[in-house]
């Protein structure tokens, strides 16, 4: 590693640490006082796989309430040389929150105090255990929202930083990577860093900020950031609208995108994911691939980029395009969308369910998605597909037995042949979920030696692989 | 370095080069015959200081062509050890582009072809030596531009990378930061590195592009890179507000951003500044506080947003409301502003001129820009101010004579009390010219420990320090 030329092939970070050992729960029980928990049924919350990796415990739980209190479990982590794994509200969909190595598990759900609402500056600053539901509700009083929703209205604004989160609002409003303004983060050798000042732009020396925003906990344990704010649009307008197939639909919303519509979301949803949100929202939606929108804006802006829309989407064989009559059908649309994965979990009971993501160039995605669907009917997989089209982004939701080895292997299969699809049309592993432990065994495909430099980097910064180990390398 | 400690106050940079030796000169001449220039005037016109350190020649230029004769200098340069220093247009203002331990400026100005325009995809991949105005021009018949606007439009994109440059449109578009999808590098092992694919958005990793944009060729050098282009308005509408004072102004842009107007600018002038651009564009201003705005939007989203937005300045007392009355109207503002250098360069000919950046939150602007009024007329000094107000970010055009040393040394205590102030209101050294040499004193004042980390990660990668030492730490 001193001569700056790593071996690619090898991962050469330290894997063989200790189980915390007797020594390590006294020292833990001494600095955190009944916040310290070896039970099985928290170790096992604790631990969290909807990968085909099973769940791996952690060995202990803690509940740190202080960014000194997180600094003094990476002083100890040093001192017993075990590994510490952050935790959020476990939402992470590629083993981020699983302990391999074992070690001890920061749940940082009681760092959950909203710190300041700057309305001026259009910023606030949150402890990392704050939900996204409590962000918006605590906003509610001044007319402005963050606006990145990754779908789980309950995960962690540190959880999102740490994993670069996006979802449906990413077209208008962009990801965690757009908007986290700087973090606070615990570095291993103790530091407490603050990743940038508050100012809205600044070119001093490295982004630190966007260098820790999608770290996964490897580099430093983020325990508070500042996030961007935005102005409720006086008027948002949701609409609905059917195509005979999944290209259409991809070329109406590019057209739409392209004009610089005020679209704020653009979604789709495969004929098979139609019909599972049909069964549980009661939509009645006819079952084919269907755009849900947003629009946000002025009154007029809205009305004005919903004709507009209108005759592009009809230009595409678009029909039945029709906008939220109220408030409460918006929402209804919404709430139906965010529950997809319910949809399908409910539409097949008592089978897993394990949501992939990719993403490719915007030209791509009809065809990404096409051959997606060619392939799950071909290999008689069930999958609908759902995507945040205006990213380029989808989501296959596969439902599969993962007690049955033959199933799991099919899917990792699937998975295996979806990667190398989106690679090839110079699209991405993981548009949004992140690396984890799902998706490793890609990074070297989609990055090459890059995938060096960010060992270098881990290395450097975490020369004892303290930082949840056993991720992203 | 090993232990993940360094020592904050000592470099631990090697900074023992040697001078380029024939050798190495005839390396250079072996693999790009003809493109190697050891001429006094093409090295001292690479030698570039625009701050208080004076230019310091290179031993040698070259004009590499292609990534893989960036990567073979790069395996000369470790071989002599010797230093690389990537150079754009040398429009960069904190002596980025100086050479204070010698060796090879490598000049990306040959390396200047589009490589690609995908409308579909709204991005584009060129060349790190494409200057701002050749993209532009060349995406003319597409619709498209590209927004980021530093002023200088012959600076080139590689170089606007490098150091996350921004300018009059960030409040809309952003910087290179939000702007940039993907560079290919080559870095201090000789490794081209791609630091992502063409998808919108990537969970995949650390974000290498984001590690690149702006880490000023001290980590790897750009050789192309992909950029997003957006939809040129359909209407773009220029306004000037005249106000009583600096606050009032503030007040105004902050309510009009807040309240969503489609701001693409908001520039303001101080009175000095407003009396220097009438001398050279004959505008004919009052000459008090200004601000100079553009709306982008549809025709009726402008007209509605610009009465919008007098309302709100008119609260604030902002009189001479003018929309430009015509497309010829709003380039000669925009030109004004873009002048705004030359504009005091020619107020007082034959003084030098220095341009200094420092942002801050928003709703310190107004202080910040009164207190440093205040701080200049209070130490005799010549410094109209200009600021991209949208971002907090605003720059002091100061007028002195550089073989003075006593001017020398009041405009360097000037510009301590300018940054110290800044990072009281919480702000940064440098909303968007870097740090290069000019403020590198002011880094560990910035962000503490986060330095550290950023020596780490500089020594992890290029541990020889040959890539453009002398430069952030």
């Amino acid at each position: 590693m001193a001569d700056g030329t790593p071996d690619p092939s090898s991962d050469q970070l330290p894997t063989e640490m200790k189980r915390c050992p007797p020594d390590c729960l006294a020292a833990l029980e001494q600095i955190m006082t009944g916040r310290v928990n070896t039970g099985t049924a928290v170790r096992s919350h604790h631990a969290n796989s909807l990968t085909s990796v099973a769940p791996q415990w952690p060995d202990v739980v803690v509940w740190p309430e202080t960014t000194l209190e997180v600094a003094a479990l990476v002083g100890i982590a040093q001192q017993f040389q075990v590994p510490l794994i952050a935790y959020g509200a476990g939402t992470s969909l590629e083993g981020h929150v699983n302990a391999p190595l074992g070690g001890i598990s920061v749940d940082l759900t009681h760092m959950n105090k909203i710190l300041a609402v700057r309305p001026d500056d259009m910023d606030c600053t949150v402890e990392a255990g704050v939900t996204l539901q409590q962000l918006n509700a605590e906003l509610k009083s001044t007319g402005l929202f963050f606006p990145v929703d990754p779908g789980a209205e309950y995960a962690t604004l540190g959880g999102m930083a740490a994993t670069r989160a996006s979802g449906t609002t990413t077209v208008r409003y962009g990801s965690m990577r757009d908007n986290v303004i700087s973090v606070t983060a615990v570095m291993p050798t103790g530091d407490i860093v603050r990743s940038a000042r508050r100012a809205r732009k600044s070119a001093a020396g490295y982004d630190l900020t966007r260098l820790l925003v999608g770290s996964e906990g490897t580099l430093g344990i983020i325990t508070d950031l500042t996030l961007k704010l935005y102005g409720v649009p006086e008027t948002v307008l949701g609409a609905i609208a059917a195509f005979d197939d999944v290209g259409a639909a991809c070329r109406a919303a590019i057209a739409g995108i392209q004009s610089g519509l005020n679209l704020a979301r653009v979604e789709l949803l495969d004929a098979a994911q139609v019909r599972c949100v049909n069964a549980r929202a009661r939509l009645g939606l006819e079952e084919v691939p269907t755009l849900f929108l947003e629009f946000h804006g002025s009154s007029a802006s809205c009305l004005s980029d919903f004709d507009s829309f209108k005759s592009m989407a009809m230009d595409e064989g678009g029909r039945d395009l029709r906008a939220a009559a109220d408030e409460a059908g918006r929402r209804h649309i919404w709430k139906a969308r965010h529950d997809a994965f319910w949809a399908v979990k409910t539409s097949w009971p008592g089978k897993d369910v394990l949501v992939t993501d990719v993403a490719v160039p915007l030209s791509h995605l009809a065809e990404a998605v096409a051959q997606t669907a060619q392939d799950i009917e071909a290999h008689g997989l069930t999958a609908p597909i759902v995507g945040h089209i205006g990213d380029g982004n989808f989501h296959a939701i596969v439902v599969f037995d993962r007690s049955n080895p033959a199933e799991l292997s099919k899917v990792e299969q699937f998975l295996d042949r979806l990667v190398a699809r989106a690679l090839a049309h110079d699209g991405t592993a993981t548009g949004e979920h992140g690396i984890g432990q799902g998706k490793m065994r890609y990074l070297t495909d989609e990055l090459g030696p890059g995938v060096n430099v960010m060992r270098q980097i881990k290395r450097a910064i975490d020369p004892s692989n303290i930082l949840n180990p056993g991720k992203i390398f």
